[in-house]
C-alpha cells in the first residue's frame, strides 16, 4: 500500500512537472521547481509542517513572507504548511530579535537545531521584518541548493546599505539602452492600475536583497516631479514598500524653470532653494520613505550647476538640503564630461570631482561608474575609487548590455563585476573596501537595469543572471561569480549535475570570450556610433573627437592604443603610485589593459612571444573559438533540456558566433590597413572585405531612443 | 482501494491546479484547464486513448495537430494519448478525405459514432491538412464547452477565404494605435532569432481560423521591401506556414523611388511596372506562398497613383499584375481622404471608389472600413458595401480599441461587429451577404490587431476576447456575439455557471454602455486630438476642419448633429433607397444614428417623450450606470476568481467608471454651453467645471507614435 502510494505520487508529480514545464521566463529564478532529492524532501517537509510567524497578520511584509513560504513549500516539496500561533508548536520559527548582535538591521540568522525526539527546528531571526523577508528567501534558496536543513547555520548582513537599480526609463516608456521591450512602468495607467508585474518586480528584487530603485532615466524629464506624476510614483512606492524597496527619482536640474516657473535654476538662488524644499515637502507628504534624488548634471547636455558657474558640490548640496529634513539623500553622478574637448575623456571625472572631496553635505553620495570611460567590455577600475576619502561613493555598474552584445549575446557579468570589485586601488585596499565604507552609514551600489516588458523581463534568457548576480553581489561583495552562477542555474534551469556544470562553464567563459572578440588587449569604444551595436573601429564622422572610435584606438602605421602614460595624456597618474607601477610601462603593463594605457608598435613583443599584430589576431580568434565552444557545450545539453527552453539559446548562440566572427573580421581587416602585416598562417579568412563591413548600417538598432 | 485512488487523484489534481493557477494571460484562450465534469471526462479519456493521424510524421502541420492533442488531453482530461498506426485501433481518427462534399478546402467534419461494444469513435475528416488543424481546435473547443463526445456532429467551412489580421506595426517596433506594449515582431533579431512568441501567435490564430496576416503598418516603410528585410519576413513566413497562415506586406507606393532608385512611382511607367514585377519575383523566390500586398494610397499623406494623376484602379492593377503570376493578390484600402477639405468626409470613399467598380483586376480586393468615418464607437455601415457589385470587397474592422477606451476599458466588440455585419444594405441583403461574395473566390475580412508584447498580448485582459471574437466571426459570420463570448469565457475564465453568466452579462452590456458614455445618439469623433484618448468635443485647433471634433458634432444654439440628409451634405443618398428611408427623416431616423445624419434642435422630441437635451443627458448617464453595474457584477465574483486574476479587472473597471463619468460630465458641460438648458432634476452634479476638463492634456497617451 505504501509503495503503491509512493509510485502514485511519483507518477502524478511527473504529470505535474510536465504540465508546468513550459517556461517562458516570467518567473525568473523564482519558479521553485520540485526537489528531486527524496531524502532532503522528507526533511524539509518536516521543517515546513508548522511555521510560526510574528503575530502581525496585518503587516504586509509578514504576509509576503507567508505567501512565499506557502508557494515554495507547495512547489518544491509538495506540501502545504500550517501557520501556528505558538512557536512551541512550530518546526520553523521566524522571530524579530532586536538584540541579536550577530546581524545588522537588514540581516538575518538561520540556525538549525535538532531537539529531543530528533525534531529538526529551524529558527530564523532578524532585527526587522525586512530581515525576515531576506532570510525567508535565503532559506528557500538553501532548499533549492539542496542544503541539509538539519545543518543550516547562516548569518548574513548586507555589506552595503543602498542596493539599487537605476532604470533608464523614459516617460513614454522607451528605455535608453533597453533591449527587453519597453519600460515595465506604465505611467499612463498609473496610479490606478497596479500591474501585477510591479509586485513581481518587487518580489524578484527582494529575493536578492535589492532595496532601492530609481524608476526614471538619468537623462531626466522634469514632468516626473509634477504633482500628477508624483501620485503615480506614490502608487509604485506603496507597492514596493512591503518588499523593503525605497523609490528614488532622477531630478532634472532645470526643473525649477521647466515646471516651477522660475527664471533660473541657480543653486545659490533663494527661490530655487525654496522650490526644491517645497518640492521635497510635497514628495515626502505623499511618500514618507522616499529615498531621494539621483542627479546627472552637466554631462552629455544635461543642465547642472555649472550652467550658473557653480560647482557640482553647490548643486548637490542645495538639493541635499531640501531632502535632509526627511532623511532623504542625493546621489550625484560622477559621469561627466564637459562641452570642451578634453585631451583625454578618461581623466575628466577625476579632475572635476577630486577638488570637491569633503565639500559635499553628509547626505550626498557620489556615484562612480566602474571604469573611467563608459561601461566598456573591459576597463580598469575608475581612478576616483579611493581618491575621495572624505566622500561616500557608490559603484555604478551597467547590467543592461549596451556594449556587451545587447540582447543577443550570452555574457555573464559576474566575473566583470568581481574583476572591478577586487581590483586593488593601492597596496592594501580594494575597490570593495572603498565601497564598504565602514565609517559611514552611506554606502551603496547601483546597477543600470536590464529590465523591460518582455515576457522574460530581460530579453536574452541569460540576462536574468546578470540582474541576479548584481543583486547578490550588492548584498555580499565577497560572493564568487562562479558560486552565484551556480545558484542561479539551479534555481532557473536544473539541479542535474551535468546541466549545472555545463551551463556554469558556459557562463564563466562568456565574459572573457566577449572581451576577446570585441575589444581585446585594452581596446575600447570601437562599436557602432549611437546605438553601439556591432563593430565600427573606423568611425570618425561624429562632431566631437571623443565620440568617435578612432579617438580611442588611435591606430596608425606605427601602432595602436591610447597613450595614457606619462608620455601621453598621463591618465595613469590619477591612480595610486602602487597601481601606476603596474600599468605605466608598456613592457610590464598587464596586457589586458595594454592598449588602454599605451600606444604600442605593431611589432611590440608580447609575453607570448608574438608581436602585437599577431597577438591581436590570436586574441580575436580565441574569442570566436570560445563562442564556438559555448555552442558545442550547449548542443550537448539538447537531450537534457526541454525544446522550448533549449532552442532559443541555441539560436542566440548561433547569432553570437556569427557576431563574434563579424567583430573579428571587421576589426582586423580595418586594423590591417594600419599594421600592413599579413594574417598569421592558417588564420581563418574573412568572408567579406572591409568595404562590406563598413557598408553595414543599422538605423533601427534598439536602445537608441528611435 | 479504488476509492482511495480516486481521492488521491482528486487531491493531487487540486494540488496541480493550485500550482498552475496563476494566470498571467500569456496562454490566451488556450490554457486548457482541467475538466470538472467527471462523466464527460471519462468519455473523452476513452476517445483520446488511441488516435490515428494521417501517416506523414514529417509534415509540420500534422505534427502541430499531434502536439495540440497531447497537450489538450493531458491538461483537460489528464491522460496521454497513444498515436497508433492503424485507424482500426483508434477511437479518434483524423483523415484527409478530398471527396467529402459537405465541406470546403479549409473545412472539416467531425462525426461521432457508437460502434459495437459501445465504443465511441470520432472521425474528423478534412480536404486538407489545414482542415484537420482547424478541426482539431474545434474538437478541443467542444471538450471545453462540455459537449458530449458521443453526440458530436459538426460540419464547418469558413464563409470567407481571407481571414486576416492587420498589424499597424512599425519597423522600430512602435505600434500605431497599440495599447499592449510594442510590436511582437522584433525585426532587429530576425531572421535568426525565432522567438517562441511567433509560434504561439500563429497557434492562437490557427485556433480561431485566422489564415492571413499583414505584419507591417499601412502607413508603410519601403525598407520592408529591401532584401535584408525580406529575409526577415521569410523567417516569419516559414514559422506561420504550418499553421495555415500566409504573410502579406504593406506596399509603400513610392518604394520604387525610395529603395529602387527610380525617379517616379507612376503606375503607368514601364520602369515602375518592371520594378514591382522584379520585386514580386524576388519575394516569391523567398516566400512561395506570399499572400500579396495591402496598400494605403493617397490617404493621410501616403503616396499613391493620384500623385501622378492616375486612378486608384491604375495603381492597384499595376501592382496586381506584378503578383498575379504568383497567385498573389492586392488589397487596396478604400479609407481615403483627399488633401482638399470635403463638404463631408463621410462621403469621400464612396465618391472616389464607385466610379472604378469593375475596373480593378481580378486579383484586387477593396478593403472597406466598417463605417464611413473611422472606427467610431458606433457608425452606420459603410455605403460602399453593396455599391461595388463588380468588385470583391473586404471588411476592415478595428480590433484595437483606438476609440473604444484603449487598454483600460472593458469593451467587448462582438456586438459591434455583428451590428455591422447584420445591417441591411437594401430590402433583401445584408453586409454579410456582400462579404460572402459567393460568385467569387476572393472574399475576406481584416481586423486591425490589438496585439503587442505585453505578457497577456492585448493589454486589457478582456481585449483578448476581441481578437477571439474577430477570428471566430471571420470564420462564421452567423455566430452570435453572445455565443462567442460564452466560448471565450469558458476557455479563459471558468466553466462555473455563475461566473460564466455574470461575465457574459458584463461583456454583452459593455459595448452599448461605452457608446452611451462616449458618443450616444449618433455623436462621433469627439475624442482627444491625435491620441484619441478621453473626451474633447471642444477641439477646434487642428489645421483641417475635418480633423476637429467641432466639425463632427456641429453644436450651436439651435441644436446638435451633422446634417447628412438631403438638406445637408446628403451623404444619406449614398445608401440604397430602402436604407435612405430609414434614416433620411429626423423624425423617423433610428435614434442611435440621429446625430450622425441630422442636425437636430435641442428641443427635438425623442421617442421617449424627452427633448433631445434631456435625452442626451439620460443617455450619457445610462452609460455611467451601465459601468457601475459592470463594477458591481464583477465584485460579486470575488470569491469565485483567484485574486491575481480578479484584482486587475476590478482596478480596470474602476478606471472605466472614472472615465465614463469624465466623458459624461466633460461632454455635457460643453454641450450645455450651446443648449443653455439645465440638467434634468436630480441629475448627478459634475465634480469639476468645464474649464478643468478642458485643461487636461495627455502628451504621453499611448498609441500615438510618441
Amino acid at each position: 500500500m505504501i509503495k503503491f502510494r509512493i509510485l502514485f505520487i511519483a507518477i502524478l508529480f511527473q504529470f505535474l512537472s510536465q504540465h508546468c514545464e513550459a517556461s517562458n521566463g516570467y518567473e525568473l529564478w523564482l519558479g521553485y521547481e520540485k526537489m528531486n532529492n527524496p531524502v532532503l524532501q522528507v526533511k524539509y517537509q518536516s521543517v515546513f509542517k508548522n511555521i510560526y510567524l510574528p503575530q502581525n497578520s496585518n503587516d504586509k511584509t509578514i504576509s509576503i513572507v507567508q505567501t512565499e513560504l506557502k508557494l515554495a513549500s507547495k512547489r518544491i516539496i509538495g506540501t502545504t504548511p500550517q501557520f501556528v500561533d505558538n512557536e512551541k508548536n512550530a518546526q520553523l520559527i521566524f522571530k524579530i530579535d532586536t538584540a541579536n548582535k550577530n546581524i545588522g538591521q537588514e540581516g538575518f540568522e538561520i540556525i538549525s537545531s535538532v531537539h529531543a525526539g530528533q525534531k529538526n527546528i529551524i529558527t530564523l531571526s532578524a532585527k526587522s521584518k525586512f530581515g525576515l523577508l531576506y532570510g525567508c528567501f535565503e532559506l528557500i534558496r538553501a532548499m533549492q541548493m539542496q542544503k541539509d536543513p538539519s545543518a543550516l547555520h547562516i548569518t548574513s548582513t548586507p555589506m552595503l546599505n543602498i542596493r539599487m537599480l537605476n532604470h533608464w526609463d523614459n516617460i513614454n516608456r522607451s528605455v535608453e539602452r533597453g533591449y527587453a521591450g519597453i519600460s515595465i512602468f506604465n505611467w499612463h495607467t498609473l496610479p490606478d492600475y497596479k500591474d501585477k508585474r510591479y509586485y513581481d518586480y518587487a518580489r524578484a528584487n527582494a529575493s536578492i536583497g535589492i532595496n532601492a530603485t530609481v524608476v526614471t532615466n538619468v537623462n531626466a524629464n522634469a514632468l516626473f516631479l509634477t504633482h500628477e506624476y508624483l501620485l503615480k510614483v506614490k502608487s509604485l512606492a506603496e507597492i514596493f514598500r512591503p518588499y523593503g524597496i525605497k523609490i528614488y527619482l532622477t531630478a532634472r536640474f532645470s526643473a525649477p524653470i521647466e515646471i516651477g516657473g522660475l527664471k533660473t535654476a541657480d543653486p545659490l538662488n533663494d527661490q530655487v532653494k525654496n522650490w526644491w524644499k517645497e518640492k521635497a515637502n510635497e514628495i515626502y507628504d505623499l511618500i514618507p520613505d522616499f529615498g531621494g534624488f539621483l542627479v546627472k548634471a552637466n554631462s552629455e547636455g544635461q543642465p547642472g550647476p555649472q550652467n550658473y558657474n557653480r560647482s557640482h558640490a553647490d548643486g548637490a548640496n542645495m538639493i541635499a538640503e531640501a531632502v535632509a529634513p526627511h532623511n532623504g539623500i542625493v546621489i550625484w553622478r560622477a559621469f561627466v564630461y564637459s562641452n570642451e574637448q578634453p585631451d583625454d575623456r578618461a581623466k575628466q571625472a577625476y579632475s572635476e570631482f577630486t577638488p570637491y572631496d569633503g565639500k559635499f553635505n553628509k547626505n550626498v553620495l557620489v556615484q562612480i561608474k566602474n571604469g573611467p570611460i563608459d561601461f566598456q567590455p573591459r576597463e580598469p577600475f575608475h581612478p576616483l575609487f579611493g581618491a575621495m576619502p572624505k566622500t561616500p561613493v557608490m559603484m555604478e555598474f551597467q547590467i543592461t548590455q549596451e556594449y556587451l552584445g545587447q540582447a543577443t549575446h550570452l555574457v555573464y557579468e559576474g566575473p566583470m563585476f568581481k574583476e572591478i570589485l577586487e581590483s586593488k586601488i593601492n597596496a592594501s585596499k580594494t575597490v570593495m573596501d572603498v565601497l564598504e565604507n565602514k565609517e559611514n552609514a552611506l554606502s551603496g551600489m547601483s546597477g543600470v537595469a536590464n529590465i523591460g516588458n518582455d515576457v522574460n523581463w530581460c530579453g536574452h534568457p541569460f540576462a536574468q543572471a546578470n540582474w541576479y548576480a548584481y543583486g547578490r553581489l550588492a548584498w555580499n561583495l565577497h560572493l564568487s561569480a562562479s558560486d552565484i552562477a551556480n545558484e542561479w542555474i539551479q534555481q532557473t534551469w536544473s539541479q542535474e549535475k551535468q546541466v549545472v556544470d555545463t551551463i556554469q562553464n558556459i557562463m564563466m567563459s562568456s565574459y572573457e570570450n566577449m572581451v576577446k572578440y570585441m575589444t581585446p588587449l585594452g581596446l575600447h569604444h570601437i562599436m557602432g556610433n549611437g546605438h553601439h551595436y556591432g563593430p565600427m573601429p573606423w568611425g570618425n564622422t561624429l562632431s566631437r573627437a571623443d565620440w568617435n572610435p578612432v579617438y580611442y584606438h588611435r591606430s596608425d602605421t606605427l601602432g595602436i592604443g591610447f597613450n595614457r602614460s606619462a608620455s601621453g595624456s598621463n591618465a595613469v597618474a590619477q591612480y595610486d603610485p602602487w597601481v601606476q607601477k603596474q600599468w605605466s610601462d608598456s613592457n610590464s603593463c598587464d596586457e589586458k589593459y595594454l592598449l588602454w594605457f599605451h600606444h604600442v608598435s605593431w611589432n611590440h613583443k608580447m609575453k607570448s612571444g608574438n608581436n602585437l599584430w599577431n597577438e591581436l589576431c590570436y586574441e580575436y580568434n580565441q574569442g570566436v573559438s570560445g563562442v564556438e565552444k559555448m555552442n558545442q557545450q550547449w548542443k550537448g545539453l539538447q537531450s537534457k533540456i526541454n525544446p522550448d527552453d533549449f532552442e532559443p539559446i541555441n539560436q542566440l548562440l548561433a547569432i553570437q558566433l556569427h557576431d563574434a566572427i563579424w567583430w573579428r573580421d571587421a576589426c582586423l581587416l580595418y586594423f590591417q590597413t594600419f599594421s600592413k602585416q599579413p594574417f598569421p598562417n592558417n588564420y581563418p579568412k574573412a568572408k567579406y572585405n572591409l568595404k562590406y563591413y563598413q557598408s553595414l548600417n543599422f538605423p533601427f538598432a534598439p536602445g537608441n531612443g528611435k
